[in-house]
């Protein structure tokens, strides 16, 4: 046994520091299912002080470690080699207090999401940050990676709901600021530069989140339209009429709508034609007197004016879950096919014109070649899904180098959501200039000095 | 003619170096009235090239900059002292693009606030900040004191409005992130660093902000309350009712209500009798069918639970206005009194408390003596006027001293709005721990080792 596990076993006691076959498999690796390791130990502090110390002591020895949330991070940033010690946040989990003057939630890291949602049910209030890794993810990683998911059009990022941090530098240092006002302009608002540092620049012990009121109305509707250009106009229409109403904007192009509409029970379109866009979109309010007759007055209009072709308005949560089947057959393609995924985005206005090269960028690639497109587009986002088992020649490396590319020539980012870990450090510099990654490794430089926080990871 | 004023004229020419009488008098103070003082020089660069080279020769010379926007500011942030050269941003002035299917705005930094609105409303959009000095600040000053303003409880600060920087280091480096995207997950988030932090980070040149749909709908009313308790209620019963079309929530205290009717033109309240406790609310809304029913509704089943003892629903846009006259008798506060005035904020749920305690402060230190409540509850900010004239022995520092003990009592925040600048620095440390002030100049010596931004300022 080394020193340093020595000291940290010293510090945290035997109980919080496990070695070998002690670490379970699922701190090898994460859901990206990057080469898995068994690192050198795992922490399992129950404190902020203990994840103080234990950093402190792993600074002096100049170890390298890897903070660990849910292990649901899709860019392997939470991945260790072996000669990293990984410190997980599980223990230090629950709700403390739920402010409702305030409207605001304090809650341990290692609080899995869905926990704290439930917290803020409970009281009447909606914490405004979901997706499907919710019962596993944890706040911790979430503010970590800066999560998005599907409230993003209406809420946006984890950072737009984040108003206090409490965080322990690689030196031990505990920086608690645990504000929750609106307004706080007292010097540089140093909270930020931990949301979406991936582990790099401190861990994370604590926050305080803003709540909202719940919109638990729903109105869905299925749209057809003729072009990307219809999709912007649709957007712009819904916006102008329905405000921060609009709760999703999911564009479909034909390649992936015809795919999912195979993947569903029945089969079928809603549509008796092919069109050649399709847009599911939503409208998520508090509530109002006539919201469904306000939610078909403006697709109603969207029809007169031509914006929208035809459309199909859920008259049921059975038809809108029936509209939903069609947008979430996602979840059925690592059966369906060997999916190749991207994750990017793009200025909206600059989707249309990005879908079109890319495929055909594709094509030149791949004679043969299955690729489907769909995106969040009014939150700028555009998945992009290639078939490795029909598409002879297509790998992940390969479907990288020709998207990526044409992202950095659109200005756009390689990374929507899910970060750059380790999967996509190669292609940060697409869509960050050299004047920038010189700035990150400077305030990395001055956080961590030793570079003991998840070497290896983003820069 | 020293050394580096004669490089900065070889670089930028002679005339956008200017030196003695020819620096006028708007570049020695800001609207703090901070005692002013002539700098060195003033240099007023038309490119980020030109602020580049600038800062490139100053850094070199370890000579101090002072980064000027609109002088509107009121900490002092941005007044110089005699050896300080002073840089204005007036000259690179102008709207670059308005992007309308991202809903964007790209502006050179010395863009007026005014024409950066202007500019969004002629293509049917809203810049969502706005206050008092619109017609002088400078976008490229609200992004550098992240200013709030009229429009924070419905769109947040400066800060949630920024999607992309171009700044430019103490070194002379170009950080240009002119991000339109809503998702970008591409390691740190930089340009978080330069909002609100007073010129002593970078200077800024190019912003990109977020436009949204306008809410030209509005309707007022005043309410009377039993107590602090009462506008919570109120505040959690409109927002769950109305969401983010919640456009005002302006809570008067009776002193300060009372001194308010004073000063209108009518003198006369709405009310037929005094109450504890006054609230202006507003809807802000795109525009609904029956949005006065649905305000009314609100407003009714307030008065009907009882959260509500009384209130005046504005019938006209003269009532409204008659309304916001008793709130913005404000203007009036310099000619009728000597206002030393306030801007903190606090947890929202312990406002009312620290008004009690802060009261009896205040009439403990001087038994004759009088101030004045109001806030801006849903941005938990508050305000605080003492009258100098009518409080004898009363200073600035006086009331400073025991105001902000409690805010750091209570957990407040010294500065809601207005920034640290020289004035606040005293007392920066009752909203910030020492290991946070320590992680602030940690950053600070990263991007400006030489220490050439704005010294003296925050810090
Ligand atoms: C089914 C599924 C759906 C998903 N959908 C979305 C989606 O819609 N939007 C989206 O944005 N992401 C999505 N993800 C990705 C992932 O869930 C998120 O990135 C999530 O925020 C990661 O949280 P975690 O706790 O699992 O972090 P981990 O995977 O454990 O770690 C991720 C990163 O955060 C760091 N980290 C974790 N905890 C801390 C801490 N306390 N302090 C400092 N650093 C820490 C790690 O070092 C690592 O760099 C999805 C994943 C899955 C499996
Ligand atoms: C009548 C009135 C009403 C006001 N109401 C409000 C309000 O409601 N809410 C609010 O928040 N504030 C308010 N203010 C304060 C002030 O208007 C804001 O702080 C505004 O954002 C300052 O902008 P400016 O361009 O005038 O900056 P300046 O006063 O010129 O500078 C302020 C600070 O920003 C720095 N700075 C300026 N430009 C740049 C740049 N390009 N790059 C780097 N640093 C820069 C300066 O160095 C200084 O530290 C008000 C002021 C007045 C006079």
């Amino acid at each position: 046994m080394t020193e340093v596990i020595a000291a940290l076993r010293e510090a945290l006691g035997d109980d919080a520091v496990r070695t070998g076959e002690a670490i379970g498999e699922r701190h090898h690796t994460d859901w990206s299912g990057h080469a898995p390791a068994q690192p050198r130990a795992l922490l399992l502090p129950r404190t902020t002080e203990e994840v103080a110390a234990a950093l402190r002591i792993c600074d002096a020895h100049r170890q390298s470690v890897v903070p660990q949330g849910g292990m649901t991070g899709l860019a392997g940033a939470a991945v260790p080699t072996a000669g990293d010690i990984v410190l997980s946040l599980e223990r230090m989990s629950g709700v403390e207090e739920i402010d409702p003057a305030a409207a605001t939630l304090t809650v341990l890291a290692g609080t899995p999401l869905q926990v704290a949602q439930e917290a803020a049910a409970a009281q009447g209030f909606e914490l405004a940050l979901d997706f499907g890794a919710r019962g596993s993810c944890q706040i911790g990683g979430n503010i970590a990676t800066n999560a998005g998911g599907l409230r993003v059009i209406q809420s946006g990022m984890t950072r737009d709901l984040l108003l206090g941090l409490e965080v322990v530098l690689a030196d031990g240092t505990i920086l608690s600021s645990l504000n929750k006002m609106v307004k706080n302009n007292t010097g540089y608002d140093l909270k930020q530069l931990f949301v979406g540092s991936e582990g790099t620049l401190g861990v994370i012990t604590r926050a305080v989140l803003r709540l909202s009121p719940p919109r638990p109305q729903r109105h869905t509707a299925l749209c057809a339209l003729a072009d990307f250009d219809g999709a912007l106009a649709l957007l712009g229409h819904m916006r102008r009429r329905l405000g921060s109403d609009v709760g999703a904007f999911e564009l479909m192009w034909p390649d992936f709508f015809d795919l999912c509409v195979s993947l569903t029970r029945s089969k079928t379109s809603p549509f008796a034609a092919a069109h050649p866009m399709y847009v599911l979109v939503e409208m998520a309010s508090i509530g109002g007197d006539d919201d469904a007759g306000r939610f078909a007055a403006v697709l109603g209009d969207a029809l007169e004016d031509g914006i929208v072709t035809d459309a199909v308005i859920a008259q049921s949560a059975s038809d809108a879950a029936a509209l939903w089947e069609i947008r979430e057959c996602t979840a059925e393609f690592p059966v369906a096919l060997d999916p190749i995924n991207l994750d990017i985005s793009l200025p909206i206005g600059r989707i249309g014109a990005f879908v079109d090269e890319c495929r055909a960028a594709f094509a030149a690639a791949w004679p043969v070649h299955r690729a489907f497109f769909f995106g969040h587009i009014g939150d700028s986002n555009l998945h992009v899904t290639v078939d490795g088992r029909t598409s002879p020649g297509a790998t992940h490396a390969g479907v990288d180098d020709i998207a990526y590319a044409l992202v950095r020539q659109y200005g756009g980012s390689v990374s929507a959501e899910h970060g750059i870990g380790v999967l996509k450090r190669p292609y940060l510099s697409y869509s960050r200039m050299p004047a920038e990654l010189a700035t990150m490794r400077r305030i990395k430089q001055a956080l961590d000095p030793n570079g003991i926080l998840n070497p290896g990871k983003v820069l």
